[in-house]
């Protein structure tokens, strides 16, 4: 049977003519066999820099409907120029190629423009220029709203496009090439013998994805996930494979923890007293969602007898000083006690599906980072992950020794 | 009345974010007193030739149609990008602005991609949003065809696509910006006392352009002409009228010459002793449409008292020699005796719609370059012009010395 396959080429893949041309000689051996091949590009790198620079000249009008609109109208051409360069690259290797804009396709978005979500994908067309023998070129980033506008997806939109076309057309898999080899251990930067993962379950890489992993969008694995679209990250420089994200069982048994992320410049806040009433949680985190203030790990505790609670949560450092001052705001309306923050924080987790049916993981976490002196200032776990907050200045030396702990070094699973 | 206006802008108005401003400072001001606004802008100068540039690295593909297909979505980008910066700033302004891309409109064109033609424009979108307050915003060159992809209008297709609008939306006028105050009586590069024209005709201004004057292309005059669209050339950095193309009386008489055109890098061929049978003509000059050489003044004489005739006609110097090669390969089959070419050659005419009406302009024309020792080297007349081929390095005596002739220098009609 025909293969289909979606493959993905990021900024620094297709930063110049003679890297277009380097990936399109990769993508013409795919398509060789007779596999149907459907690229997403990126910009070439810096020109996405150079559009929003040009719009964020406008700065006043930030965050209207009308300038998201029109500023999805000039970040989306870079995309739009690499489309038209990767056809004419593969044409001149002498395959059939054409490209189809987010408009043309059409990739259906909802209307939050600038950061819109993928609603459906139209197949026909596609369908039959593959059906035609076409190698197709989809810029990736790009939609059309129901109101026939131009939408962008935001940040690795691109990636999110290409496992959104891989769902669509129902392709074998969805091959994200980028400038690293695949997902790690842990970040490589900091240690050095961190390992390149075979694979990982989707569940998994949405952990990490949500921890700050850069290596793909947590919208893409989230897509991938409810629609079973095997990924695959890999890179785009050395003919390897990379890491396969899937569902299915590899026939090895799972290592209970994969990897160890973290994130630096967190801070943590925690709300003193708090009268306990219902919807007053949803009070406060309402509040935050509405001034854009994106709040990450939440723990709730039953402080004293008279029924007072105490809640703790994370956001960027950035936006610490804001959370205080909007937090003071609400003190009296709420009614508690006072609030303190805590800048110089970072979260470490360590991630694996195979936790879910081992005991004693969490507990090796702790019990390593005590032996290095690292004082924990909290705990969240979920099935497949256990998070603590650390001071900052103690992240390498609990990264380094978790991922140690873990076995996670080295070669072999 | 509410007054309508197409305002279009080129590449140097639109250079960088400083000119977008002072641009939108303008439209503002037109838009003041409730006057609609349709906007049509180029690339920001130098973008469109890096586009260009990219899609010239895959040479061997030039003339295919994918080639051409792929390069209009990759060049069309260009005023995409200005579009959206211009509907910003005059956001920036106070304005409702919104653009609206060829697609979007749509503005229908032939599928002659890189050089399109405009076939249709559907009102609705635009008469909807300049009817909702808003100043419409339409890069120019870009259209789309029936089968729903990029197409573009090829250079100077700006200012086609902004006289296509003005028709199609019945403007009250259609104001070209650029980088000069006008249409000048001759180039004053050449003539320094060149006096700014108030008024042309549309047929001389068509004559004009084909005569290879910049201001204007071709074609844009041509949707003028056919559609009685009144057409403005005027200055974008400068405050003051430009000049009227209109068939409009403007109750003063009109002059009898208005202007003295050249092009130099012609090159004159010459093909003696044509059997005098039908068909032979059309037969060498389809022959050079076929290779895309352009051929312009076409003259014809019975040569000689056996019936055989002799042609001479214009072409590009660089495709004179292209030209007598190809009319070697049809000597035999036609059988005329032999060719010759010469190059260095120029074009000089005069222009006016008033000659129509007057006798012994033409006369003047000829006296003035014989007492120039100006040697006439080929005549060719239309009801509003005379041109005449010269030796170049006679162009400038010539253009001067006829510029004072019929009186253009200095102020007044």
């Amino acid at each position: 049977m025909t293969q289909r396959l979606v493959v993905k080429f990021g900024g620094t893949s297709v930063a110049d003519l003679d890297r277009i041309r380097v990936v399109a000689g990769r993508v013409a051996k795919m398509a060789g066999d007779g596999t149907q091949i459907i690229v997403v590009v990126s910009a070439m790198s810096g020109q996405t820099n150079q559009l929003v620079e040009w719009t964020s000249s406008f700065g006043q009008l930030h965050n209207s409907k009308s300038f998201d609109e029109e500023y999805d109208v000039v970040v989306s051409s870079g995309e739009q120029v690499t489309s038209g360069l990767m056809a004419l690259a593969l044409q001149e290797l002498g395959h059939k190629a054409k490209s189809f804009q987010g408009w043309q396709v059409p990739i259906i978005t909802d209307a939050s423009h600038s950061k819109a979500r993928v609603q459906d994908i139209d197949k026909e067309v596609l369908e039959n220029a593959l059906a035609e023998g076409y190698v197709v070129i989809v810029p990736g980033f790009q939609g059309i709203t129901e109101h026939g506008r131009v939408s962008t997806l935001g940040r690795g939109g691109s990636d999110t496009t290409a496992v959104a076309l891989a769902a669509a057309l129902k392709a074998d898999r969805c091959d994200i090439y980028t400038d690293v080899e695949g997902v790690y251990t842990t970040d490589p930067r900091l240690v050095p013998d961190a390992r390149k993962l075979d694979r990982l379950t989707p569940e998994e890489m949405l952990e990490m994805a949500s921890l700050g992993s850069k290596v793909l969008h947590t919208r893409c694995v989230e897509i991938a996930m409810n629609y079973g679209v095997k990924l695959q990250v890999l890179s785009s420089f050395i003919d390897k494979p990379g890491t396969l994200i899937t569902d299915e069982e590899s026939g090895v048994e799972k290592p209970v923890v994969s990897s160890v992320a973290f994130s630096k410049n967190e801070a943590k806040v925690t709300i003193y007293q708090i009268p306990d009433k219902p919807g007053l949680s949803a009070r406060i985190f309402g509040k935050l969602a509405e001034e854009n203030v994106n709040v990450d790990t939440i723990v709730q505790i039953i402080a004293d007898q008279d029924r007072h609670t105490e809640i703790s949560f994370t956001v960027g450092v950035h936006d610490m000083q804001r959370t205080q001052e909007m937090l003071e705001v609400l003190r009296a309306e709420i009614g508690f006690s006072h609030v303190s923050a805590e800048g110089n924080i970072a979260k470490v987790s360590i991630i694996g599906a195979g936790m879910q049916s081992h005991v004693g993981v969490a507990q090796k976490m702790f019990q390593t980072l005590a032996d290095n002196n690292i004082n924990i200032e909290l705990i969240s776990t979920s099935e497949i992950k256990v998070s603590v907050l650390i001071r900052q200045e103690h992240t390498d030396l609990a990264v380094k020794a978790l991922h140690d702990a873990y076995g996670l070094s080295g070669s072999g699973l």
